[in-house]
């Protein structure tokens, strides 16, 4: 449904409104359009690519002067980086959450994913999994890549303590992280907001298969 | 290890030789000198980027001049396109032979898994996985989307083929084969010449989560 997405888009590109508007505590107000400033160049950067959006678009778009976007942003590379570091926020607390809980830890690891299935296709989802082919500078991609060998890393240590408490049987822990990562990263690429599934429905048949495999009769 | 990476990156860059340099038979000289300069794109834009790779540089890696390029290849998107098509090309061969195999469909599927991740990690993979993301022109892009769509309808297929004859369990057989296709096209991302795994360990690693799920004791 083409027509439905571009709509569903197009209400998405409109809403990041007006922090500019309002009247708010001086305390958070520079906070507060800073985030609008990131949540409309993350909606723009997905529409249409990084490269193709220019500080003058996300401006215009914010209905605010290219000098004013500078109060809060330093350039356009900042600002991707940025945009990673929300995605970034939202899985380490799914991650948080899964590391604090009791339980055995399949079902931790379990509780990770539905966060990681919401995370991924939300607004920052295609900025995790697409700010490092932009061609950004050495320090920003060693950055990234740092940031995200954290997230594969604490999810393997979910895996392997599966293997410990019995709740996962013995597997090759790096491999079935990457199986994991692999599924749910490519939910960026398929994922349409107007699909049927919800993040949630998919993260369910995800860890059904996982869970159960595909085995029937030999 | 990135020194090992870098000249194994180097050796490869290095090869697509010659064939302007040896007589062969008129015959195959065009198609041979053809594949030479889509092989040659085809680690040329995995290495740099797409749009960090210019015809110029592909003529001089190749030694031959830029209209020389012309006489085999119209323009820059159509060499995409037909690094992408080389791709798609393995993956076909690798589900034809799925299909026409007897026995059980998990095998088959099985069996498709290990030739899919061949062609991903080979020389056409990053094309086939960003071919996509280039910004080419509308027809390109919608050109490459059917193709792809067809792998994803065939795999399913396999998997529906599966749950018929009861070699795999009932499942959603459309976000199974998003799981595999997603664990499978992230190899793209993180795997490197120099990994200690070969591409079908890999394979083999996956099929064993895939077919037996990691549930342990509950």
């Amino acid at each position: 449904m083409p027509a439905a997405a571009a709509k569903s888009r197009a209400r998405k590109e409109l809403r990041p409104a007006s922090p500019w508007a309002a009247r708010r505590r001086p305390r958070h107000e520079h906070a507060l359009k800073r985030e609008a400033v990131i949540l409309a160049a993350a909606r723009a950067f997905q529409a249409r690519g990084y490269h193709n959006t220019s500080l003058d678009d996300l401006a215009a778009s914010l209905k605010v002067t290219k000098p004013t976007l500078y109060l809060y942003v330093p350039n356009k590379e900042a600002i991707l980086f940025e945009c990673f570091r929300a995605g970034l926020v939202q899985i380490q607390a799914s991650l948080d959450a899964s590391e604090r809980a009791s339980g055995p830890a399949r079902e931790r690891l379990f509780a990770f994913i539905r966060g990681y299935a919401e995370a991924i296709v939300g607004d920052f989802g295609w900025c995790m999994l697409r700010a490092e082919d932009q061609h950004l500078g050495a320090t920003m991609s060693r950055r990234i890549k740092l940031l995200k060998a954290g997230i594969d890393r604490r999810m393997r240590a979910l895996i392997d303590a599966g293997v410990a408490d019995g709740s996962i049987r013995p597997c090759d822990t790096r491999m079935t992280a990457f199986a994991l990562a692999g599924a749910l990263n490519w939910m960026g690429h398929w994922y349409r907001d107007d699909a049927t599934l919800r993040p949630l429905d998919i993260a369910e048949r995800f860890i059904d298969v996982f869970n159960r495999g595909l085995k029937g009769r030999d």
